[in-house]
């Protein structure tokens, strides 16, 4: 046992509690909080947060990483430990990069910005919103090329801090190999409209039930109702304060049952990972998942290469008939199969089907791309954003606040984000195609029989938290590093067989 | 402005951040959190308590309370400057007065004892509990000793804890007269058990719609639910993060309607002294109530005075026979009246209708003066806890679950706490005396209209938190000191009268 990680730990610790009270309160906020309650809290939010990024951000911690990243005390440390120790430092090192002054303005920034975006939402006014992001994106460039490393492409370091071991070179493979492979489908698919209806979908479903039903299929994925919380929020999402209380939001339309029942779905993968971080590691600064795109590797299996299978839903869907008897009962389970799996291009990334998902996500790519190769004028993003929703989707966006303004990540600074959700469906496909050889995966599926299928995630990915990085996890999982040339069959072969196509 | 009040907000705010954080994460574990968090998020909690404790008692704030506390610098505050610079002195001191090991083994008792209590309640075991009550009273009697002043009786010290100004003289008074005026009258009903009937409120009560109208009648009462949440917990509590987040909990019951009624009118009077606190002082620490016996009189004036009177239900009852038309749709309004006066013994404290209520805390009052007074043998208190109930209540405990461990208060180190809830009763009943005489009050009960009433509470008591104690705001309102007087002339006419007695 090394004495100077039982000093670290104490600073572990401290930042430990103050993470979990922050999550604690934001959750709150998304969820519970009265409407006036925000303006007092955020004062305590403030301070919480400033007293967390001291407690691994000073010099006693300083001193402590640089004595254990000593050969003969990383010797003496656990994998976990020396773990900790990389995380830790690597954070450290990327904030001591950033001069403080800038880092607090660029706190600042971000404070007001999220109301900047709202506002221009809210009134489709992008001209209100372009100055704060031009703002976000000199700081984000800025910051940076404070850790670009010699010949390293700058929206690759961006990319780094999402994806670790993503780059555009890997990323312009993959959307290459998307573009080339699944436009024209997407283009077929829309001349064959009407083929197949979601209109059993669409009647009136009692938001009560949908609640009872969302409990019912989370617990059915394997959500552990001990250990975690289902709540409602506008924006659906899953936070944890460890690995023993994790939650998660859905929401619901009365007119419109696969909201609810993907939604759940989705956060139920996210939330999977989440309870099946070891018990040794949840409390630490490597107790998270390994990175986004792997967590929503986790959340895209779930939600679509088991949930929009046949299979899934062969013992699962007569239990949500007997929810919606009304509504369902006559609907046979190819019908409900096919309305689950409807396509069409439209406007709005978190309503968009399987298929067309990944074209709104290669359309933000390639403008965050422009965004740091070049100086662009913010005043033009919203037309080459148009441009590309006619050219991918064959749909131009009526409004900015359907176009360009339909996501808050930039406004929180998160550029370099949005390639995570489509790398997430991708490692998904590669996963559920490996998976599909080394178990009777449909069997289980059929019978739903779930648990040897999460077991599996945990034992190989789950567990380690972030102590391994996405890329290890694949080549240990999968024998290979990340190829998307599954996600891309899996789409041909799904779409064509659904859409009757060649 | 004083400059050294500037230093001393800088540590203000960090303990109100903590606080809330720590307030919200208690509200959580009792109302949300899943059943196999604790065990983790407790380490978060212990930890930030710690920090919280450190904010205020540290040397640098230990200095400017001094300095704060010379003539000159006072001249520089204002009003609720000077109260909270006050506040923060007195708990320094008294915290000072205790030696930090034993400081520290006194919270880890607690952090124990409660699951002793637990046990022992569960198995019906107060041996099992009684060697943790030995040692909690133990080091209850040595702090209150180090704080105790020349010639002043050890459990006034501790009685002053919750109730500022209150001492055993008063208490002896004030229990003596219920004694002597309430016992026979308490004798008189019981000979007419049978003449009211509480049936209409024992039907079936679907659960669903008493929360909708726990939430009907919150607000009727004057509940923001702008500024304000409604929860559910096995223990009904109203906590709060400041004026604008107000949280109470209700809980219900299949079979009894007076359960959450009553509860939630209870919670609410609690709440709206929690609204009502000044902008200028909720984030401080005298943001909170002016001592427990004053919030309690917030709770019973709306519970008792107001809302088991026949003008409050004049206007309401006929709301709640909308949400229940099967169950009270042919009940009257007297009938009703009469229902939610029923009185009898019972074993249980809060299960006590409003007449024999007060009786339940003169016993654990009683108990407490000789645990102060005498070296008691706490095998020998549950002998004497139902010796008095039965003298005082003519019922025999079957068994200390039901009897002497039926409260977590000991367990919580909560000695002295009890007569709070009497005083609070007594209390309330002065102010409803008073607020007779300055306004219209059974009219705009009658009318439903309860905003004028609150608002007199909000401006001569409500708004100036703990800035002034209970004393001097009874003073200052009704232009005399604690007066019981008041109460058991309330008790005894209403009782009188429904039970038509004389």
């Amino acid at each position: 046992m090394s004495q100077l990680y039982e000093q670290l730990q104490v600073h572990l610790d401290k930042a430990y509690a103050y993470r979990t009270a922050l999550v604690l309160m934001s959750w709150d906020n998304s969820t519970l909080a009265p409407k006036k309650a925000l303006v007092n809290t955020s004062k305590a939010v403030a301070i919480l947060s400033g007293e967390r990024y001291k407690a691994l951000i000073n010099n006693e911690v300083k001193e402590l990483l640089e004595a254990l990243s000593r050969e003969e005390e990383q010797a003496k440390l656990t994998p976990y430990e020396k773990a900790i120790v990389k995380n830790v430092k690597k954070n450290f090192e990327d904030l001591e990069l950033i001069p403080p002054h800038e880092y607090q303005e660029y706190q600042l920034l971000l404070a007001k910005s999220k109301a900047a975006w709202e506002y221009a939402k809210t009134h489709n006014d992008y001209a209100h919103f372009a100055p704060v992001l031009k703002e976000i994106i000199a700081y984000t460039k800025k910051f940076a090329s404070y850790k670009q490393k010699a010949g390293q492409k700058l929206y690759d370091v961006q990319l780094n801090d999402f994806a670790e071991g993503f780059t555009t070179d890997i990323l312009d493979g993959f959307f290459g190999k998307l573009r080339e492979e699944l436009v024209p489908l997407v283009q077929q698919i829309r001349e064959k409209k009407g083929f197949i209806s979601r209109d059993c979908l669409h009647k009136y479903y009692d938001i009560e039930t949908q609640k009872k039903m969302a409990r019912f299929v989370s617990e059915y994925v394997g959500f552990d109702l001990d250990r975690g919380v289902i709540g409602e929020s506008m924006h659906p999402f899953t936070t944890n304060l460890h690995n023993n209380d994790v939650r998660l939001t859905s929401f619901y339309r009365e007119n419109g049952l696969e909201y609810a029942l993907f939604c759940v779905i989705h956060e139920t993968g996210h939330a999977l990972y989440e309870q099946d971080i070891d018990d040794a590691i949840t409390l630490t600064p490597i107790g998270g998942g390994a990175g986004m795109s792997m967590h929503e590797s986790q959340s895209r299996l779930y939600e679509n290469n088991f949930g929009r299978s046949k299979a899934f839903w062969k013992n699962l869907y007569p239990k949500i008939q007997e929810f919606f008897p009304e509504q369902l009962g006559d609907v046979t389970l190819e019908e409900f199969y096919r309305a689950i799996n409807y396509s069409e291009p439209g406007l709005i990334r978190t309503a968009a089907d399987e298929l067309t998902y990944p074209f709104h996500i290669m359309i933000r790519y390639e403008i965050e791309k422009m965004i740091f190769e070049n100086d662009v004028d913010v005043m033009e993003l919203p037309k080459i954003w148009n441009q590309k929703y006619e050219e991918y989707l064959g749909i131009l966006p009526p409004t900015d606040a359907e176009g360009i303004l339909q996501d808050m990540h930039w406004s929180g600074g998160m550029l370099g984000y949005f390639p995570s959700y489509a790398l997430g469906s991708a490692i998904a496909a590669q996963l559920y195609h490996h998976m599909n050889k080394e178990m009777p995966l449909e069997d289980f599926l059929e019978e739903g029989n779930l648990k040897p299928i999460q077991e599996y995630l945990k034992e190989n990915i789950h567990r380690f938290g972030e102590s391994k990085n996405t890329q290890e996890l694949l080549m240990e999982t999968t024998g290979e590093g990340f190829n998307p040339e599954y996600y891309v069959d899996y789409l041909a072969n799904k779409y064509s067989a659904l859409y009757e196509l060649n």
